[in-house]
């Protein structure tokens, strides 16, 4: 069985290489893989955009514990989710929760039953005490029903909503890639409808142009607006970084408008 | 059986790499995973931190090589430790030495049997031409007496004393995690007695405050001082980050006393 | 079978694990590891040169996949090559060439056949669509015959030449790994004639000294100029950081020259 890891833990110390003593030491034959430990610290939107674009290259029944918990320690709960026939692992702040696109899961399990945890409980790696040991339980075949109760709800995060307006679409930069690249909260099926060759891409106040195949259609520097591998709208430079050449951040505007040409 | 891997190799080289290619090569059944490589470079005693503080959680007879290794190609030599039903390979720079906590191994060996190892041996990586090769074999069955002689001692690394006063303890920075949290030599224990909710914590000559059950009961930025999941005293910004905060560093005074909070 | 992936895709973002994902979910009995992917980024000739000095400790019929690919997305093809007994997958824009050092491989075969990708394809992730799914279905022994036609050349990268002058050789840093010591594109055998004992070396127009036996014999802070495990002359500082101390750059020139002592 599958048992992914995504935290924001870094990888200057050995919290992840402890998760997976902890898995293995319960479970011998389970095969731990990384997604990331990159996420930025205490990011908890970015976790749960990276969670979201990765599941569906996974096969079914993979469990994929995620921790990037800022609230470890206090009351938040820790959770076990079940949809489409996977599992999810984590704090409940909305880190799970992208991923499932506003569909209902299966189930939604609060980690209370002591049984399939590490104790003492520290104050500050539950990945440690709670998280790990019970992806390594379920890796064995315990059930869902033996982790502890059954709950109604969830935290669920909300992605910012794009504003259309005629022949504009006004969106935000939700993540930023290690390349520099911009995502934008648009997908190529929001701009349905409108004249492909005659759209124009802004960030801010600056336009930095159309859409491009790839990013080898325009030259070296020059930025290229694509839908990349999110399926969403990304503002590169090519053989660049845009971060670095805009100091563009989260939340920054993103205007795709249609322009005559000729005006 | 288990091979953990703990360097100060980074993420940008191919050395870890290599260094799986020499093991999976000489055992293709052995289980090697990353306990970390991001050790600040050339620092023995972070190298000697992480160890001590992972390896209770893997399961015994876990093969554990660690390479901080400043003084590779010199005459430092190469041993391979048993210690409580586990085994320990590296450089003999103190590196493997925190780990045992004091107490004495079961065996020490010079890694002095060139069998095996990988021919000719490099001025700058034995991690790929003796310690990892050694490491496989060792998880074949090799008895750890065919590796060479048996050695009386072996290099240790102190971890610097607390000094305690009445009513007042002096303490350290003995490692910064990669979320900017600061460590202290300050274990729980060292606390027995005092008024707990009387100690006011100090980092150099600024006051922090007292002692947060976990990060999430302060506030956002403000310093919340806790024992952390190596057992020591922490002191963190909720959602923050210290080191940036404070410009600490290994070796500044941590100081733990009883205010009394009438004066 | 040994699957390595070598990118440049860093460690924030969770392509590496989407990559292992998928190929997981065709062959769960795939063992890919890490070579590294912190190749610097859209550094083509730093990828090539980390694959080049690895692949000897791999053992044979591993299948490397190396994505270092700013044209991602254009008309760059994707390739399969065979070279003496293992198999190397990527874009045919000379990562892969300098590995097999002006030999020619056994085959080289476009990645054209559809039936062994993921679509649809994106304009940016080429490493999840075609390189993951081709690397999964050779593991699991699909013939390479199989994935396209062939090819009978394939884009090659230089590595830039020496000049020998009489008692003097002109060289260039070629790569610079996470410590911050500078390789130079200058081999043992290139010395052969010369007497060791009165080289001396410089970086443009700074000596940094003669050979050292290893990082130790020289003081802390000090140049040691090594044959490193590249077999590649290098430039270091003992316990120190050579680019840091220097500002040197990939391209730089190193001078070896011999000098006469009583000069």
């Amino acid at each position: 069985m599958l048992i992914t890891l995504t935290t924001d833990f870094g990888y200057q110390d050995s919290f992840v290489g402890i998760m997976k003593g902890v898995i293995y030491a319960i479970n011998p034959e389970a095969h731990v893989i990384d997604l990331t430990h990159g996420v930025p610290p205490q990011n908890v939107m970015a976790g749960a955009l990276i969670l979201q674009h990765s599941i569906r290259y996974f096969p079914p029944g993979t469990i994929h514990v995620v921790v990037v918990d800022p609230g470890v320690g206090s009351s938040r709960r820790p959770i076990l989710i079940e949809f489409d026939g996977s599992y999810y692992i984590g704090p409940d702040n909305g880190v799970l929760s992208v991923a499932f696109e506003r569909k209902q899961p299966s189930s939604i399990t609060l980690l209370s039953n002591k049984a399939f945890q590490l104790h003492p409980t520290s104050k500050t790696f539950h990945a440690r005490e709670i998280f790990a040991p019970v992806a390594a339980h379920l890796s064995l075949g315990v059930p869902t029903t033996e982790f502890g109760e059954k709950l109604d709800t969830f935290v669920e995060l909300i992605i910012p909503k794009l504003v259309h307006r005629e022949l504009k679409i006004e969106g935000e930069i939700i993540y930023i890639d290690s390349f520099g690249n911009l995502f934008a909260n648009i997908r190529e099926r929001d701009l349905t409808g409108l004249p492909r060759d005659l759209l124009r891409i802004s960030l801010g106040p600056v336009e930095v142009g159309g859409l491009s195949p790839n990013y080898a259609t325009v030259s070296t520097g020059e930025f290229a607006c694509v839908f990349n591998s999110w399926g969403l709208l990304e503002i590169a430079v090519n053989k660049g970084n845009a971060r670095q050449r805009t100091g563009a951040k989260v939340g920054d505007k993103i205007i795709v408008e249609v322009k005559d040409p000729s005006s």
